[in-house]
């Protein structure tokens, strides 16, 4: 049986590394950062646009899709993939994050999650089997283990038993994927803000030789410090030669500490979700909220060196302002552009200054630049 | 002083003619339809994006303009076009038209009208003076005379006093205008559905020698007979060697039964307006209402003979079905540049068939697949 997924590590620089991620609709450079296209589109922009920012692999949420417009009508359409038109990769959560974060939940035990559809109110059930089932419908090329999020702050018994259940989820999960062949289904590692834990689930998702091990849990409440713990903590317990991915993280300068850290793959909303609201990068370390009364007047480029469709094209800062005000969706779509251009922008100086071997320099200088304490000691 | 505006009519075919329409910022073949771009954007597209629907000319609109974002902030950009980066020609209109049907009214007088700033509720005096400062502020291709619309229906006597204040503040237009050499100013005639006066109000502005003669306050609530006859009243009246616009107008019929009386040049928030509620032209003459749950499981592109934006690549129903009915964005731009395309397409093929002489075949034809009645006689 053929393998979906083939990474192989470039170069080395401390725990940070380059790779080749090959998979069936793409090869992608790590590390790298993925779109999020929740209900089968990346907001306020077209898959075209998309492809444009230098995006390889866009997110699916198996939540949402599920729910609407149903796996049925995606796996009929051809897959995620014909469905949405998007010409790379795609990767698909599992439903688990939003599930416990989400719905409202009616019950949690061995077997699943009872919830109910916050599109209808039905009764809707996920186990791990369904979970892999609608991503099996789905087709990403990447598919996730359907875990269970214990919530932040949570006693630690809670975790505990969080992660041991996602232990036997995962189990449960490789038991049902019945795509493997052109699917790579990847564990997910909890254990809360515990060292312990998360070398515990990591050890134990190890076990199971997943092609990939997603990081999860984090980048929901708890401190940058406690973040980097935690993470500093998983990936030494995780395989070299396997993608590291770091589960719905971040800000940029979470990127840059988390490929410190040995990570190879980040989704996040947030350069989507800032752009709705007029917040804009600039490189390499600055950030402009256009709606801000300064930029009526202000006739220059969002950043005049950017390669993004709203740059190269001249778009105005105080055009943008005046869409943004008067509530235009062109500018939604420009910011969101030019904010998901600036983190692939991002990955790949990440990814070049590994390859020279000068990427700890360069992340010190980053996060002081953005004003933030430098990488914590045990990543150097 | 040069001339910003050259018209050429090319090819006759009763009425019904092609011609070219040079300006300052685009050379545009005619019969055309222009985008509406009411606030400096064209609802839910970029501004490439319309390019790229062969569009050639772009409205915007002083009243919204003038008070949001302020005229200063489109002059101190360097006009309309380099604020919206707009690559081709543009038009304003005068203002008149939203004081009229939008603005809550104090008072209107031989100086000017009176309202209330739907923005923020302060008293706005609007007068051709004022119209037409702001317009030269803007600095479109096109503008347009501050003209008085009466509302429909309205006494005969109303219409009366309509049609010669906007003679009176025409002339106060061509007297205010300051920008002659790059900006060219169109009268508008008015006259409701009564013949004679939409026959008095032409010839009245014919008197004053516009370079372009506009004719508006239709599609206001008319029947399409009233329309046409009022249309068919006017353009007789108009210099045969100057262009025409109807304005506001219309539906692809409407368009078809405007160039049949001599019409150059269109504009309409149809298109667009329809797109963001999955309204969707089907070449030649079909429509889709693609909420309907018959899409659910259409995986076919909108038109597969379409060269839009959308159809080229292969953008299927069921997804625009799922985006709209879960309301994202990327839905919303994909339908509003499929149906600008198609507008542009029914303009190309009618500047066809009226160089090979066949356009009242094909008006015939294309009115009655969308099963309306035959145009009147008079036009044949």
């Amino acid at each position: 049986m053929s393998n979906p997924l083939h990474f192989s590590v470039i170069r080395q620089c401390g725990q940070a590394r380059t790779g080749v991620l090959r998979l069936p609709h793409a090869v992608v450079p790590t590390p790298t950062f993925m779109a999020v296209g929740t209900r089968g589109a990346v907001k306020a922009c077209t898959m075209e646009q998309v492809a444009r920012t230098g995006t390889r692999i866009c997110l699916g949420n198996t939540f949402h899709l599920w729910l609407r417009p149903g796996a049925d009508v995606v796996e009929g359409a051809g897959g995620l993939h014909e469905f949405t038109r998007w010409p790379h990769a795609m990767l698909t959560d599992s439903g688990g994050f939003q599930v416990f974060s989400l719905a409202d939940i009616n019950s949690v035990d061995e077997h699943g999650v009872t919830f109910k559809s916050p599109y209808d109110g039905a009764r809707i059930e996920l186990t791990p089997e369904r979970s892999i089932g609608v991503q099996n419908q789905l087709g990403a090329d990447i598919i996730m283990a359907f875990d269970e999020c214990p919530p932040y702050p949570a006693e630690r018994e809670v975790v505990v038993e969080a992660v041991e259940r996602t232990t036997r989820w995962a189990r449960r999960c490789l038991d049902a994927h019945a795509r493997s062949d052109t699917q790579a289904l990847f564990g997910i590692v909890q254990g809360g803000v515990h060292a312990d834990l998360r070398a515990r689930s990591a050890d134990a998702l190890k076990e199971l030789d997943f092609p990939g091990y997603a990081v999860g849990g984090l980048s929901v409440g708890e401190t940058q410090a406690q973040m980097e713990l935690a993470l500093g903590e998983t990936t030494p317990h995780l395989p070299e030669g396997k993608p590291r991915y770091l589960m719905g993280v971040g800000k940029p300068t979470d990127l840059v500490r988390g490929v410190l850290r040995g990570v190879d793959m980040f989704d996040c909303v947030l350069p989507t979700r800032n752009a709705r609201t007029g917040e804009v990068y600039l490189w390499p370390t600055g950030r402009l909220r256009l709606k801000h009364a300064e930029f009526k007047h202000d006739h220059r480029p969002i950043d005049p060196l950017c390669d993004c469709e709203a740059c190269t094209q001249g778009v105005k800062r105080s055009w943008l302002r005046h869409l943004l005000k008067t509530g235009e969706i062109p500018a939604l779509t420009l910011c969101s552009l030019h904010n998901l251009r600036y983190y692939q922008r991002l990955m790949e100086r990440i990814r070049r200054e590994i390859d020279a071997g000068t990427f700890h320099a360069f992340a010190r200088d980053y996060l002081e630049t953005w004003g933030e304490a430098p990488p914590a000691e045990s990543s150097a």
